[in-house]
């Protein structure tokens, strides 16, 4: 039993057609279904029908994230764990959304909405299952290979992160530290091989910091960064490496005001490693390695 | 509890002095610890001890691979469930190779040596826990970031495969099948998220195809090839892409014999994800993606 | 006055409607003009209306080649240079070719025949010349730059070697020479500030080794290898870096039988540098760094 | 005859000591000759006795750029056009600098001092030139391959251009235009293939905006800027594309206050493509494609 990565989120569009069209053509993901409010979108090399769902609202910002689990009985195993925990959980039917199984779904510390869930359709990822070649023809915009991760914000971020390691299982790659040298600032979880399936960042509850999308290489980083130039995109912040992750990473503003990233690179994570800390008065190259400032609006703007 | 991953192995090296030269100057691994007979390395990005150990010896070939699992706990774990499966087990004492603790020793359905340890001294991977540069100074030669997998070979591809999956829960990423469309050719099989941390091929019993490191990039395999032409090794097979696992790759042997593999590249592998197969007919383009011909000495040649 | 570059090739291919398609849709050229069996191609970064005419045949290889030069003058002043170098020279009416004006047609020791022009309409890049963006969407397949140069082949390299260098200005960048030290195997001849702007091997006479198309980096050339792979080119060596040129590359056959080169890298070429000399014993490494085998079929076959 | 490239730039240095560590160990490059106040050094791939000269000073900037022309009586030629032209010239003795021959002084109307000279002893890249490996073992910092260009500023960018167009045979790649569609705020010239042997900028008189050194490839500018990273270098901007010469770059400033650019990619330039316009709305993008934002001190800082 266990959680395999996390497997989606929705997010709310205030603009929705063009932002609709943007996370199409420019992000790059594939539609697989359409309902009134909601467009379902897979990246390219995900297996599962979906990974993100946009969906019409008045403000922009993060609906609900959700971990995929290995098994129907996982979703029994972790409301019992998280109701042990003193956490609230409901049940979302099987069918509220196009090819999903049942969900449960509970509030973190930090006031996200999260779901669980193990039952999704799979439609692959483009190519045959019996001798594929390496990628598809036909892609569109940056077309990153899968949702990588995403970086929430709340006042409580120890509260998150000892939920997500204690009833999950994460594991810590990196943190920031205050300048008692313990509080977190920043936390960055893992249950994947890669440094982060979730990161939680000190800011407004219930906010979004960024979703992440994963890119193979540095050169698709810069034609990730063309692309942005190409159509307009707000960008925020990179190409730059991060010295935390390792990453190299560039991060853009969808037309709604939701921050994306896109990234490539950091290290294989293990969970025998050990945490890496960050002191707060490093936290500029923890961000912006090269110039050492993460700059105002990437530690100001939340959606 | 669980295999976090491939966390050693032992070679044999005929030429003695050349091939110690050859790990440390040209393949670029760090010397941690030396005795009479062995010697101990590690990749700069590893943060055990060690994970390669060279051992001089009238042949070459794979003394014993191991899997580093997450507690001492396992080690009982996985020698009632060997025992129950019907495999034999040896302890290893603690102290037997410098900086670790006890193993559990046992034999393969293609005659490989495993071992099984949960304690090893961490020496770090060269950059501080506080506030890190994303990579080190002085690095010499290929310097993969870690040991990744190996590809051992063996008539009974189809028990280790099982034996694998079973007693230590491996997932299968990919598989070659032969003309009956159902018996193994290869098995490519991994408890990380990566496409494999071990890999079985029907071939002599014992032997060994491959041990492979990690790169982080295309442009390190070209640095890794102008390497290895400075240096007059002899490559095998590559820089070339595999239709399985994606890997883009190069292939060259130590001096004593034994096959080198650094790579880059493949996809996050998933354990929900679909297995891939390979029909026997395009095992050349599995094995050598842009000219479809695996060539007679990588197919035949084991140490 | 002088040479501005190899601006054009004209092929035979015997193949013709496969040649066409995999000039368009493999190799990623851009037709612009059509006549009865002719096919007049660019690549999408040449200015110039073409650069590669495909001419139905019934033998592959190459009817001709040509330099464009700086002005309708030196037409003139090359032919005059020519007839008293000793070559008779005959001149290609303006019109003959589709958008091109005159052409002054002579023959190289080496037998391939050669044509000057200065005149050509220019179609552009695909992109404005007011505020370009860096790239033009839509390419097809490889979509190399430019056509960068060819190997031509012959009995009297010392001879075209020579009219090269007097003529025309040519400088040397590299040259492998034979066993007597001074002969020459092969020579690297450059006007632009590329290795080679042609290069000429002992060989049959009047025949083709390779035309090169330019890529801009050592990425594209894996992509290209990858396209190569999923459409079945015949591929004949790479990727690999060259000694000679430091460039890195991958050979392949066209379906009419004639190799295309696709590469990238090398330095910046100067007059002023000294000549690189390769001997005979390394010329395998001159070609192929890494494994140090030029390999029996790229030393033999040429169309 | 003619101009082979910028072969030369002496640059003052207020902080000598840290400079001249900073080019030597953060730029990398190597020196080959020290007097009093002087130090000379060179790019890996150069072949001349230096590139760069260091001059200890009281205030950064510029001392001189000099043109590597073809042969000593280019000296007399260029003299007599120059005065022809109407710009008066000195001659520098030949020993005035290491390794020097004679050279020919004169001020820009920008009123930057150039050089023109011939004669310099030839020390080679560090390789053999029988037989040479891609590149050379033991580098050290960022090196770059060779000594670019440079962007210098003033208010008669005209003035300048037209200089080197009519005395030296420029070719313009590119141009910023003024509101009024046709005055220069900056051009880019060249007389080899590459985009840029020099450029012009409007801003203070007989100042320097930056000395820019090649790189091969993308993969080089990350590595570059880590390295800006890990030694505390003050960054610019950067990495970034330049919608101007398509160009991926990265600026930073030396401990003198000098600013560097270490610079990748580019197309190759042909004296007969149309020269591209960037009308001044756009200029943006023109040096800083990914966010349209040229920023407040790169367009304001010179030394």
């Amino acid at each position: 039993m266990g959680i395999l990565r996390t497997g989606r989120v929705q997010i709310r569009m205030t603009n929705w057609e063009e932002s609709i069209n943007y996370y199409k053509n420019v992000l790059g993901l594939i539609e697989t279904a359409r309902e009134d409010d909601l467009v379902y979108l897979k990246a390219w090399d995900e297996h599962d029908h979906h990974s993100v769902i946009l969906q019409k609202a008045d403000t922009a910002g993060l609906e609900h994230l959700a971990f995929k689990v290995e098994s129907p009985e996982d979703l029994d195993t972790y409301e019992k764990k998280l109701n042990e925990y003193g956490v609230a959980t409901t049940r979302i039917p099987a069918g509220t959304r196009i090819a999903e199984g049942e969900a449960v779904r509970f509030q973190l510390p930090t006031e996200q909405y999260v779901e669980l869930y193990a039952e999704i359709e799979q439609v692959g990822n483009g190519l045959p299952i019996v001798n594929p070649a390496p990628w598809p023809d036909g892609l569109v915009g940056i077309a990153p290979t899968r949702l990588d991760h995403l970086l929430i914000a709340g006042e409580d971020v120890a509260g998150t992160t000892k939920l997500l390691q204690e009833v999950f299982g994460f594991s810590m790659a990196e943190k920031v530290v205050l300048e008692d040298g313990e509080s977190y600032l920043a936390t960055w979880l893992f249950v994947t091989n890669t440094p982060h399936d979730i990161a939680v960042i000190k800011g407004p509850n219930g906010k979004l910091h960024h979703v992440g999308f994963f890119l193979e290489e540095w050169n698709d980083v810069r034609r990730a960064a063309d692309i942005i130039g190409k159509n307009n995109v707000s960008l925020d912040k990179g190409p730059v490496r991060h010295g935390i992750t390792r990453g190299t990473t560039i991060y853009f503003f969808d037309p709604s005001g939701n921050r994306n990233e896109v990234y490539c690179g950091g290290y294989i994570a293990m969970k025998d490693h050990p945490t890496i800390t960050w002191t707060i008065d490093k936290v500029g190259e923890g961000i912006s390695y090269f110039d050492k400032d993460a700059g105002e609006r990437f530690t100001s703007v939340f959606s």
